[in-house]
Parts: C-alpha cells; sequence; structure tokens
C-alpha cells in the first residue's frame, strides 16, 4: 500500500504539446492521427533471447534499474555507489536498491527518462501514485507481482505494444540463434536483426584478434588474409540480411572514411593484425572499413548506420570494476565535411547506397548534416540520438535540420534502446513532439494543415519504413 | 488550365509571426511599419547583364529551376539525376523538368525555398493553386508567357520590387561593362558592384596564374611583382568604386588572416606565383591578402565582408560533371578569435576600417563573432547566411547574437542571391521574423514598444545603408 | 531636471516572463515564491576593500561606467574612445563621459545590460526617466548625489539587497587585510574570499616568478622546490580558508588537466621556472595544477571551480594602453572530454572532490558538459557564464542541460560580477528566467506544479549552498 501522503501519477493527454492554445489543439489533432499507429523500431539494442524464450522478466530492479544506464548514471552522479544498485552483478537486496533509487525519483525532473518511466509504471503496470519513498515498496511489490503474470512475458508486450516490427543489434560473431529460435516458434512477432561489425572492424576492440579467429571458424574464411576477411564479411551479411536484417551499424568514435588502394588497405590489414599498430592505424582502419562495408551494401543492400562520436568508457575505474555501457560513454566533437568525402567520392552519387548519419554533436545539424543530407542521394539523417533522444533534443533537430534538408531527407525515430518496456513511450515522446513542430509551423503559416496531416503519417511511420527497406 | 483537385494557394498575411496571439498582433504593427520600405540589397548575385540588356528572362525552368541551387540539390539528394533538370546545359524538355520538380514539390516543405517560391507564384506570377503534378503544365504556361511580357523585363522587376538599390559581385578581371551600359543608359535604377578579388588572390583557384596575367594586362601593372601586384589591386578597387562599389567581398575557405613583413610576403608570393606552393602556403597568402586588402579598404573607404567556411565543390563527380555552385558547397566549422588576430592586431582599432563578418558555422555566433563585434569597431556581424537564411535560422541569429553585440553592430539583411524574382520575399522573411523577435523583446518588457519601432526601422533600412556606405 | 520629452521608465513586474498568457500566470506564482530570497553569491569579484572601509562610491561614472567592462566595450565598438569615457585612468570630466553614455544608451537595447542598468537607475535609485541625451545632467546629479548619502555606503547596499553571503576572489599573495577588518568590524554582513591561484600557477601571468618569490617570502615555503611550493599552496588554502573561502577558481584558456609522476611535475617545474619553457610546457604546467589543486581539494575540502575558454587580452593596443579586463577577452572553443580525463581518471569517484565546471562554449552544453557531470559524482555545472549571463543565455543553457544532468547537478547562480549595483539584478533576473523554464515545464507536463515550487526553491537558494558548502 503505498504512503498515505503519495502523490497522484496521472499522464496528461496533452503532455509536451505546445502551450501555445492554438497551437496545442493542433498538435493534439495530428498526434490523435499518428498515436495509434503500429511501432517500427528499426534500430535498438533489445536481447532477441526475450522473444525466444519468452520468460518472465524477474523484478523490478532488474528490469527497469540495473540495465538502464540512463537510470543509475544519473544516481551514480549524485552519490550512489554502483554497487549498492546491483550494477555489474553486485549482491544486493532488490528492494532496497529499489528503495535508494525512489528516495531520488526527485533527481530525474525535467529528463526524458523520467517520462519515460512514469509512462511504464503508470500505462504498462497501472500504477496510480508517484514514485518516491513513500511509495517505494507498493512499486516493487506492484510491478514485480506484475512480471510473474503472462501478460508482462516478453511476447505478450510486444503484441500489447503493437510492434510492427523491431531490429535487434548483432555482432557478425553472434550465431543469431535467438532468432531462429523465434522465426521456427510460429509466433508472428517480427524481430531482425542488424549486423554490427565493430568487434571484428575495431582494432581496438577487446579481443580483436581471437574475435578475426572465431570469425574464420565461423564462415571457413581465412580471416587473416584481407580477402578473405572480406569475403567473410560478405558471408556473414547474407546470413544476416536472410535473418531479416536489412541494416548494418557502425559505431566508430569519428565518422572518418578512407578510400585506400587494395595494396596499402591489405598493408595496413596486416599491420593491425600483427598488433603492431598506431592509433592512427586503427583510425585509419576503421575509417577504410566503413568504404568496404558501402561496398558491400552497394551488391547486398543493406542499409549503412553510422553512429560515431562516442568517447567509450571515459571513466576508467568504472570500466574496470563495471565494464562496457555503464553511463560513462561521453559524446565528443565529430566533424562530418572532411570525413565522409573518401566514402562520398567513391559512392555518393549511386543510387544504390543508402547510408544514415546520427550525431552526438549538434553543432553539426544545421552546419554540416543537413547541407550533406540535402545534396548526397545516399545520405540521410537519423533522428536526434542518445543524450539528444529527448523533448528538446528532438525540437532542436527539427529545427536546425528542417530548413536545409528537409523532412524527406530524414528516416522517422528510432528509440535505440534496451528499455524494452520503455519503447512505447518513446515513440509516443516522438510523435508528440514532431506533431508539436509541425503544429507551429501550420500557425506560422510555413505550411498548410492538410500537409501537416501528411507529414506526421510520413514521420511516424512512412520514412522509417522506407528507409530502412522494412 | 490546373487540375481539378488542385490546392488553392494563398499567402497567409500572418506568416512567420509568432503564434502567441498578443504577440503576433504587435509583430503585425512593426511589420506593417516596415513591409513597404525599399529594397537595399548591399550583396548579392544577380546578373548585370540583365539590367544591362534588360532582355526577357526565358522560360519557367530557366528562370527558376537550373539556376537555384537550393532548388535543384534538394531535387538531386532525392534521386533526381541533375542532367533530367537541364543543370550544367543539358539538353531537356523545359516542360519536363518542371514536372519533376512539381511533382516533388513536397520534399520543400519546411524550407525557405518553399516560401520563396510560393511567393514568386502567388505574387509575382498571380498564380492561385499550389504546385503539384496536376497543376505543373498551368505554371509552367502561366510563368513563361508571363516571362514574354514586358512586365517581367528585369528593369521593370526591379521597379516593380521597389529596389532602391542592389549590389552585384565581380572579379577584378571583369569589364564592368554592364554597369557601364546601365550607367549610360538613362535607366534610374541603382545597380552598383562589388569587388570580389578571389580569383586573383586565392592560389588553388582555377587558371591564378592566367588569372594574373589578365590582371596585369588589364591594370598596365607587372601583377608578377609584389609591388605591381598590390598596385593593380589598388587600381582596380578604385575602378570598381567609380562604378559604385562600396564593398569588397571574401571568400575564404577559413577566416584565416596573417601580417606578414614585406620581405616575406614577397618570398611567399613568389612561392605561388612560382607553383610550388603547399596547401598551408595558398591558406598563409590568403590570409595575408585578407590584411592587405584591409590596409587599401583604409585607403579607399571599401567595406569589407569577410564569408568564410565553405567547403567548395565537395560532390568530385558532380563538380567535373557540371562545374561549380552546383549545391555541393557545404560548411564546415570555422575559427575567428585566433584567425583574425593578425588583421585586428594591425588594423583593429583603426576608425577608418569597416568589416563585416560572415558565417555558417552557427556556434561562433554566441562564443566569438557576437563577443568580437561588440568589442573591436571595425567589425560588424553580416546577416544570417546562406544555409541560415531561414526562419530558424535567423531567430537563432538574433538570439545568440544581440544580448551581446546588440543590434548595432549588425547590418540588415543580404539576399545574397541570383535567384533576381525572390529577392523580395527575401527581405519580406527577414522583416517578418526580425518584426517577431522585436515583438518577443517587448512581450517580455526587455525593450519599450517605441523602441521596437525604431529597431524595425533600423533593421529593416537604416543598418544596411550606414553599414555599406549606399 | 530631466528633458521635458523624457520617456518613463518603469519596471514591468512581469519583465523576463514567458509570452504565453498560462505560462506566464505560473511563471509568475512561482516567481513570487523566490523573488524574496537572500542571495548568495558564492563567486564574483567585488572589492572587499568596500565593505572593509565603508567608503562612499564616488559619482556615476566611477561607479557605473568606468569599471563596467560590458558598458565600456559596446560604445567602444561603436566608436567611443576609451579615453573619453574615462577608462584606464584617463582623466576626463565625469559629467561629459556620462553624457557619451547617456546618449548612446539604444545601444544597449536587447542586451542584459540594459536590464540591470535599468534596475539600477530605477529601484536603487529611483530614478523614474529613461536614460538618453536628455536626461544625462539629470541621472548624473542624482546618481552622484545620493551616493554621498551613507543609504549608498557599501554595507548599507549590501544589507538593503538582502545579501547573505558574497564571496570575492583574491590571489593567494592576497593578504586578506581586508576580509580582516571585515571580521573584526563587527559588521554581520557575511563576506569570504576564494582562492584564485592565477598568478601563482600559470607561467604566463605576468611577473609569475617574482610571484613566487612573494609566494615563498609569504609563507616561508621554499617557492622555488615542487615541495615547497606545492606545500605553500597548502598553507594559503588552509588560510583563506580560515578566512571563510569554501571555493577554489581557476581561470586557464583551456580544460587541460595532466597528471605527471612527481619525477615528471618536478622537472616540468624547474622548467617552468627557469623561463625556457614552450606555450605547451606552460599548457601542460597549468594542467597538472588543476590535479595537484583537486588533490589538495580532496584533503581540506574546498570546492574546485574551472572557468576555461577564455582568449584573454585578444586587443594588443588596448592592452597595451589600458590593461586587463577592457572587454577584450574573447571566448573561445574549448574541449572537456579529453582534457579532463587526466584529472577524472585519478579523483574522478572519490566523493570527496567537488569541481564546479563553466564554459563559454555553448555547444559543450549537450555534447560534453551534460554526460560528464550527469555521470560523475565530483562534477557539477555552474551556471550560464560572462557573456551567457543573460536571458537566451541562460534559457539555452537550462534546455541544453537539464535533459541530461538534471537539474541536481548544477548549482545555482553566480553573478561573477564587480559591477556591485547590479547584484540584485543579476539574480533577478535568474530567478524570473529559471521559473519561466519551470513554468513550460509544467505546462508541457514534464513536471508537476508542486516540482516547480521545489526546484524554484532549489534553483533560488537550496543548491547553491549545497555546492559551495556555504
Amino acid at each position: 500500500m503505498p504512503h498515505s501522503a503519495s502523490r497522484p501519477l496521472t499522464l496528461h493527454p496533452d503532455r509536451l504539446l505546445p502551450a501555445d492554445p492554438a497551437t496545442r489543439a493542433l498538435a493534439r489533432e495530428l498526434y490523435a492521427s499518428v498515436a495509434g499507429l503500429p511501432i517500427v523500431s528499426p534500430h535498438g539494442h533489445t536481447d532477441p533471447s526475450w522473444f525466444a524464450g519468452n520468460a518472465s522478466f524477474g523484478n523490478a530492479t532488474e528490469l527497469l534499474l540495473v540495465p538502464d544506464h540512463y537510470v543509475f548514471r544519473m544516481l551514480y552522479s549524485q552519490g550512489v555507489p554502483m554497487e549498492a544498485l546491483g550494477v555489474g552483478g553486485a549482491k544486493v537486496d532488490p528492494r532496497e536498491a529499489w528503495r535508494l533509487f525512489a528516495e531520488r525519483y526527485h533527481l530525474f525532473r525535467g529528463t526524458p527518462s523520467r517520462m519515460w518511466l512514469d509512462w511504464v509504471f503508470a500505462e504498462a503496470f497501472g500504477i496510480d501514485v508517484r514514485l518516491d519513498g513513500g511509495t517505494s515498496d507498493h512499486y516493487f511489490d506492484t510491478i514485480t507481482d506484475a512480471l510473474t503474470t503472462d501478460a508482462f512475458r516478453p511476447r505478450a508486450l510486444f503484441e500489447r505494444f503493437n510492434i510492427e516490427v523491431i531490429a535487434t543489434t548483432e555482432s557478425p560473431l553472434d550465431s543469431l540463434e535467438h532468432h531462429a529460435v523465434i522465426g521456427a516458434s510460429g509466433w508472428q512477432g517480427k524481430v531482425v536483426t542488424a549486423y554490427r561489425p565493430d568487434p571484428v572492424v575495431d582494432p581496438d576492440f577487446e579481443g580483436f584478434r581471437d574475435n578475426l579467429r572465431t570469425f574464420s571458424d565461423l564462415t571457413g574464411e581465412d580471416c587473416l588474409s584481407w580477402t578473405g576477411y572480406l569475403n567473410a564479411h560478405r558471408q556473414r551479411r547474407a546470413f544476416f540480411a536472410s535473418m531479416g536484417a536489412t541494416s548494418t551499424d557502425h559505431g566508430h568514435p569519428t565518422a572518418l572514411t578512407a578510400d585506400l588502394g587494395t595494396v596499402e588497405a591489405e598493408a595496413l590489414f596486416r599491420k593491425v593484425l600483427a598488433g603492431t599498430f598506431t592509433a592512427e592505424d586503427a583510425e585509419l582502419f576503421r575509417a577504410q572499413m566503413l568504404t568496404e562495408m558501402a561496398a558491400m551494401s552497394i551488391d547486398d543492400g543493406l542499409v549503412m548506420q553510422i553512429h560515431p562520436g562516442a568517447f567509450r568508457n571515459h571513466n576508467a575505474r568504472v570500466f574496470e570494476t563495471f565494464g562496457r555501457d555503464k553511463g560513462a560513454d561521453i559524446p565528443s566533437r565529430t566533424e562530418y565535411v572532411r570525413a565522409l568525402k573518401p566514402l562520398l567520392d567513391r559512392f555518393g552519387n549511386d543510387p544504390r547506397l543508402s547510408v544514415i548519419l546520427f550525431t552526438l554533436d549538434e553543432s553539426t545539424y544545421a552546419r554540416e548534416l543537413a547541407p550533406l543530407a540535402g545534396h548526397y542521394p545516399c545520405l540521410k539523417l537519423g533522428p536526434a540520438w542518445w543524450f539528444h533522444d529527448s523533448p528538446e533534443g528532438m525540437r532542436r533537430f527539427r529545427r536546425a535540420t528542417t530548413e536545409t534538408a528537409g523532412f524527406y531527407n530524414t528516416v522517422g525515430f528510432n528509440d535505440d534502446t534496451r528499455a524494452f518496456l520503455s519503447i512505447p513511450a518513446r515513440h509516443d515522446v516522438a510523435r508528440r513532439i514532431d506533431c508539436g513542430f509541425l503544429a507551429e509551423l501550420v500557425m506560422e503559416h510555413r505550411i498548410e494543415d492538410w500537409e501537416a496531416a501528411e507529414l506526421a503519417q510520413e514521420l511516424s511511420y512512412n520514412l522509417v519504413k522506407q528507409a530502412y527497406k522494412l
């Protein structure tokens, strides 16, 4: 039973719509026309084993706190040790870990995590009081109890969330066994993979050389030869495509591309294999591999996604103690104009290529990315990403890119998340913000109302299907 | 006759004014007070031969599609081959090229091109249905027919558009014959030139050495000697001034300036002449020439405009096939604080010098440009430029610069266009956005209403005349 | 007596609140709840001798014009010689200098200086007409007369302004005699110091080596040895803390930190002492000293403030003629992610350390600073600083940082000023803008109204006291 002084939790139907009454009325109408559209999630990090095994999700802490680095990074920044939250496999009483979170839920005021979580609490679990120290146990019990029911198993949620298709992200070394299980299961949910080759294209990746040996074993190619290595990619890409993949994904530190001749490329490959490479060699190899991937995309039709600019694992102690993806990846300045030129010089005008660019450096939206996407036929702009997947971030994205690239060089929304339960909330935020933006354009007579209605459909549903070939 | 299902085209009188009703009412009043002011266009790329020869403009495609890289870049980005549009002299049926555009006019939703074009269609040509596939022929015929009439000859449009003065931009190698013809014609339209020396100050410019030989021939100076070369500039600047020029214009890749001693400058000049220079030499030579131009400006009073930061001709294949100015110039990060210091150390406090700075890198507005212009007597800020000459871009410009540089260190609006028919629409957008911004300041009681009224006049008319000495 | 045609000066009670009526009503209510809270000013540049000696402030020009580089930089940018204003000790008739300012007061339209000054004129001095050429003498006389009264002595103003505590900023070489006088005086006003070691940690600082000798004399340590030098810092920090200091302040050109071993650090120290150092050596020494200061902060609890990114004294002639702090400091691009890593690798997870980061490069708010502060327990974000301490600047700060860092990783407001009379106006602007921002979040249902009320208190009063341990 919640604390007697607890505050009611309700989701206002007009949340995130512009404050001006006439603009809001218009935005509300646009939103109503897209709110019920199916979710197309072309890029994210849900675990395919959830949908393969369809097991229950455990308790509130295991589901919502431990895996969500948006949440525990904020708590950590305010002095809560990660160990106390159960991050990194630390043994904790999940109810007490949850309480540490509940008592500090005010830290999330004004953040997108707060909006997503409130949606999960209210809509997914039907909770009607706000989370705080006094309601902590009520939350923990309500959520944990619900998770034992069939209605909260992964497949049931997938259906309830009206997900038309979701893409996971796997390494070329992944067997895709879970996807195979899903495919063979007779369940109708569409879960596809995406080809994320970082472990075998990034010489700085943990175990790079071992990964290449596994790559050889998996493909029967000699991945210690340049030709065999490229063939292995081709083979795995074809396998991924056969498991539904329509895209590849590249999470490099920068957007650098290169277009070396075969001799130089081979020599560089031998260098990175030998382990004697410099930081510049590693960067050049990754750069070359983007161009190689583009060449393969022209052949097999997979859409390239480039997600550059994160300084990964910035906190040395946290990385040593807890490993990757612990909220310590920090964006850094990213350059695109010179970086992409080698790839674009080679393939930029080829109608068969499609490259979706993302950024963590918003200063590039209007300066570099929109001008590039507004010219090159192969380039499109991914939505506001990661730290910028937020109401203000999405508004900045639309305001900074639309005038130069238009709407049709963008690709709808990506949730990019492993927080499965938040997926509807994230798409809902994007639809609300886009409808608010469109309503503002109508109010200023920059587009007509019927155009806004068409665009609301495009941004919520059509563009993502076209851009990702889904 | 347009398609039966065609949508009406009307320009809403409140377009681009803020949505909040009280703010809009105020903005409307401010706008009404400046809407009819004459157009002062101190920087642009119209062709003086239009006003000299006063010939008709041809057909709709030749006038509005083929020369407008804002338009065909967007179509190209969405897969329309430039050849099919007639770009670069390709032979096409202009009616069919127009149809490719008309069918894809939705791509421009939310872009400034859409606003400018709708103004041209509705106001200049009196068309009352929207452009789409169904109205394509109606548009093509209406526009092409109108262009055969005297009312659509360049001088008539100039007068109808209420242009008080317009500046074109010419190379020092230009004879200015068209300006001479205009001057001798008795026509009262004021068309002045501006001195754009890139072909003879940029060692990377196509034909740089040949250009210097022509420069010698034209001036009688030995332009292969440093002294003769500088004298040739002085002579041509004086000639340009005699043809009405009040400004120079410098379109360098960066804002770098240098202040070499005469010996070093001469040695560098010999190096770039010899053709053995590095990229750094070329950059340093351009940098030095900005300071030389500033020195000459102090003598002859020409206002300097610096337009840095474009990576020109980024698309190698497009450049080879179609040449310059084909929508493939991409902005890049631009630094001003260190770059301008050599010039400013030498002349920054000289009251005779006036330098107008532009940028394609909006991150410099508040960080670098406004602080510089809010201190140095010689510096002023040009308006939001190129990709940023748009409603959102102009708002960002005012919001980011006003608090530090004020309004009086800015210089009004530049249309910077070769799309002659869009000039009134562009100035109109600027006036609307500025009036909306002023209305917002009044609504927040940051300025008084009578100040906003004064400022509306300043931003629309007075400041540009003062800054450009027009 | 003011000019007969003079305009009334009134401060609108709703100034700076959002224009939308419902949002404004909410913002007004929030603002009313914090408008009367005491001022906590944890970082600034008021002169402790004012409060020690409690002497009158002189005339209008001496108080408001000559020391305020925000004001005279704008006048200088528009052609008024600094000499004519009395800057740098030039002899002028203060009434005539004031007139130069009064006649050009329109230059400040839209700037924060205008808002702060109008508050000083109307609220502090009770003037009811606007400043212009016609009211110049009225202003000069009214202000100058008031300054002769006891009510306008520093301590009386301090009390009238409801200042709970104010921090000044002193060099380690400062005797803190004025603070001692204040402490011994029996006056209850709380004036603390802050440790700003730039003169003894920056090898490029004027007189660096002489400063170290004074440092030795003052501490009895051998400051030409690395150990003695560090001990001297420890000793002076302890002395500053005994005089109320709770913070240190570091105004470096960049945010670079380093973590050299003792041998390398000592060698570097010898190099900078020997005067044979390069620009890189100086940078590295400053970088190392940030880490040394962090180590000392862990021991003595002083909060570190890092204020990087100003290119100081950019105008060479102005610096030679008039010296430092003459409005010619220009922000430049600033990198944090790599720069701070050495310090963070060593101390970033130590709960005893607290570092407050500031920036002049707003592109880092969302990209670097909010992600860093939203993860590292030791990091918090200082408020919008210097050129960005303005309505638009503060809004950009909240919009760009809140979604990733939340409110609780920020530290309230800093006035950072030497313009004592403007301090209430500056805090008032911050409270108004923050309340407006909170009201907007409520209107969009991103937070609840009761949360906004709590946050208004946090941002206006609580967070600054916690963050600065005041």
